[in-house]
């Protein structure tokens, strides 16, 4: 009944069932189903409970299992194993599907080889719209893909000469040759490509699939938006963890230990320079002892760099992922953020400077705020856009690594000059 | 020579040239061109370029060129027009593309009856392949969509009955009949559901297109995946932003003055908070006058509890976003990000009570902030997720507002503790 019921689902849903599982049911009913099973449900499941799913099924099962699927979505399952598992794996496969997936595993990860389906359509171009739809409803159901969009037309030799849509195919004289409706100005992706510059492309040109050729300009494979969704949507995630000190491959079922630790390096990053930070404040003890409202009103200035400077690095790491930051308008950006800083300081050095005056009734404090609060906003700014580019250049992504060193800059910067204005003004020493 | 070489541009393509020429040039350009210029490209150009060459274009061409795009992408363009203008331009438009844009615009902005493209093909469920493929084939081009991918199976009140994909269409007999081969199972979008979700759905049954619905279950349109991918792109963009504290419409080309302007109620709201951690600190000034060295090490507590709360709330957030956080899984995940903060916080309390002992040679101060970092560090965590949790319960979205309350409850919990440990370990007052 289980089975039934389970075999009908979409896979999204039977991944859904089988995470709310408890645990040692969750193989139980995969092998129970055995080939009424569709292991494609798997790439949608949490990776912590797929790996627990691992642990417990037969290599036969997963082979088999594998098999079933299109070489893209094998390669997400294989991927989670082992150099050896994958191995006794591909073994227990038949020949046709092995050769396919080992091909595949030989393209780096993250490549668009990785990504790409290589079950695809091909036509010369010398055979007409009839012939090409007398070919599809005589085809058996195995050798087309599962779903296919587009109808690349290839030369003797496997090069692409361009490519026909389903729809246009639909819609032309029965006589027409393929070679006269072809699209030749269809993008190419080559297979060694980042799945990321894959991604851009995509978004940019609003394709639905896109051939990918190796070096000899071969058609290998098709890629297509489905999976570039599922990357998008990847790489956003990452970004946004990585800007907030999370792990990209952090999830909500990881273990508590596993969570502590990933979380650690980042915090102990921190520590490091909020010491370095704290012994700007440790220069000028002197100081503090003798006028502590400098003790309290310090963070302030420092926790307002460090938001000015966030909002300026945050827009600059995500032009940079994005690709609108370009050399051109560089210099455009960087201006525009100083003088931002530069305005916002001023402003928030005014309010700032009367709330000082107000709290502690020391005009000087008030006066020697407002400086340090816009020599603070200008190196956030600064520090905001030059730390990422910085980052960038040396080919470290910027949404990992540009939140430490920008908020030490601030608290320093803030610190520094605050406590330097503070101690020229009062002539303290 | 120009007019030739952009006619054969793809739309995005143009769209990166009007954004490299002079200002002055883009009308120009898109007024000598006339009808080869396909407006297509102008949706994929920055916002602000936009409204500057809408400002310049004559109504009649900006109508013109309008009425030969699809409904789903001249809506894009319409929705930058105020409605007087809006209207005007309607009325400059030929009858029919009027009344389908008049339509669309009644459906709620970030609807799916915005996202949705009208022009679809349809058929009744007795048609065979065959007759279906000789439809297509004496269409007249402007009857058919610019592409489609599967021909929607209606009954004679327009209601879906299900799908047919072309690759399906060419895989049958041409005897098979419509109603035999159709797909019943395809995920129907609410007309007036928000795109958001309409873009969850897509991501979760890897959707290509869906097929949208009014109320009485009537096709009205189709959503498909290139407009999803922008969707998703842009709430991706606009969490990124919104976790940095920058307005989710701020863009590159923004002008000084308006991105200072668009910045300065979050800098207005940090200052706010700030100046209620540092009225935290103004309540201990005896003791920091007494102790200068508690001054120099309660940033070093309030940051790291800032830090290790925004890693919490930026997973919440994320896990808010994707609907990853379920009734299920919240207390399991509140449980264990206290268990994080708590062990995080003893090992990061040792590691800094050493620090400081060695610093100021002080045992007591190394006890002291090593109580106060677990305190903050647990309290980051509460705070971390319930803060968010909470705002997404009121309908305030999570991802604007919780950095701010986050930072403020660590700042105050660390400031608070560590100098209430202090006063009474060190007898102080
Ligand atoms: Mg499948
Ligand atoms: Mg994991
Ligand atoms: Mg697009
Ligand atoms: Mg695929
Ligand atoms: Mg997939
Ligand atoms: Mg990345
Ligand atoms: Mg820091
Ligand atoms: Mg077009
Ligand atoms: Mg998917
Ligand atoms: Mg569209
Ligand atoms: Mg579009
Ligand atoms: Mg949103
Ligand atoms: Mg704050």
């Amino acid at each position: 009944e289980v089975r039934r019921l389970a075999g009908e689902l979409h896979e999204a849903d039977l991944a859904t069932l089988i995470e709310n599982l408890p645990s040692d049911s969750r193989p139980k009913l995969i092998e129970l189903m055995g080939r009424d099973f569709d292991f494609a449900a798997l790439t949608e499941v949490d990776s912590n409970i797929r790996d627990q799913i691992f642990e417990e099924l037969q290599t036969r099962t997963v082979a088999e299992g594998m098999s079933e699927l299109e070489p893209d979505d094998a390669l997400v399952l294989l991927e989670d194993f082992n150099r050896k598992e994958q191995s006794e794996i591909l073994e227990a496969m038949p020949a046709i599907e092995r050769v396919a997936l080992q091909r595949s595993l030989e393209y780096p990860e993250n490549s668009a080889g990785r990504l790409m389906q290589t079950t695809l359509v091909t036509a010369p171009p010398f055979w007409t719209a009839g012939q090409m739809i007398d070919f599809l409803r005589d085809a058996p159901e195995e050798d087309l893909p599962e779903s296919f969009f587009e109808i690349f037309v290839v030369d003797p030799a496997h090069r692409l000469l361009g490519t026909v849509f389903l729809d246009q195919l639909l819609r032309v004289n029965a006589q027409a040759e393929l070679g006269n409706i072809l699209d030749t100005d269809r993008r190419r992706i080559d297979v060694d490509e980042d799945r990321e510059d894959v991604a851009r492309l995509f978004q940019r040109y609003n394709l639905i699939s896109a051939p990918v050729v190796d070096r000899a300009e071969r058609l290998v494979g098709v890629v297509t938006i489905d999976d570039v969704v599922d990357v998008i949507r990847e790489e956003a995630d990452e970004e946004i963890k990585a800007l907030g000190g999370v792990s990209p491959s952090e999830e909500l079922s990881d273990s508590i230990w596993w969570t502590a630790k990933s979380r650690f390096l980042w915090l102990f990053v921190n520590l490091i320079t909020a010491f370095i930070a704290s012994s700007v404040l440790g220069i000028f003890q002197n100081q503090l002892q003798k006028m502590v409202a400098l003790a309290v009103l310090a963070p302030i200035v420092a926790s307002q760099g460090g938001n000015a400077a966030t909002q300026t690095m945050t827009v600059v790491v995500r032009a940079l992922a994005t690709r609108q930051l370009t050399k051109l308008n560089t210099w455009r950006v960087i201006g525009r953020e100083v003088f931002v800083g530069g305005l916002n300081g001023a402003i928030f050095g005014i309010i700032t400077g009367v709330g000082a005056l107000f709290w502690f009734g020391l005009p000087g404090l008030g006066i020697v705020i407002a400086f340090a609060m816009v020599t603070n906003l200008l190196a956030g700014a600064l520090g905001g856009i030059l730390i990422p580019l910085a980052l960038h250049r040396l080919r470290i992504d910027p949404a990992v690594s540009s939140g430490a060193f920008v908020t030490t800059v601030t608290d320093c910067v803030g610190y520094g000059s605050f406590l330097t204005f503070a101690t020229l003004w009062f002539g303290l020493r």
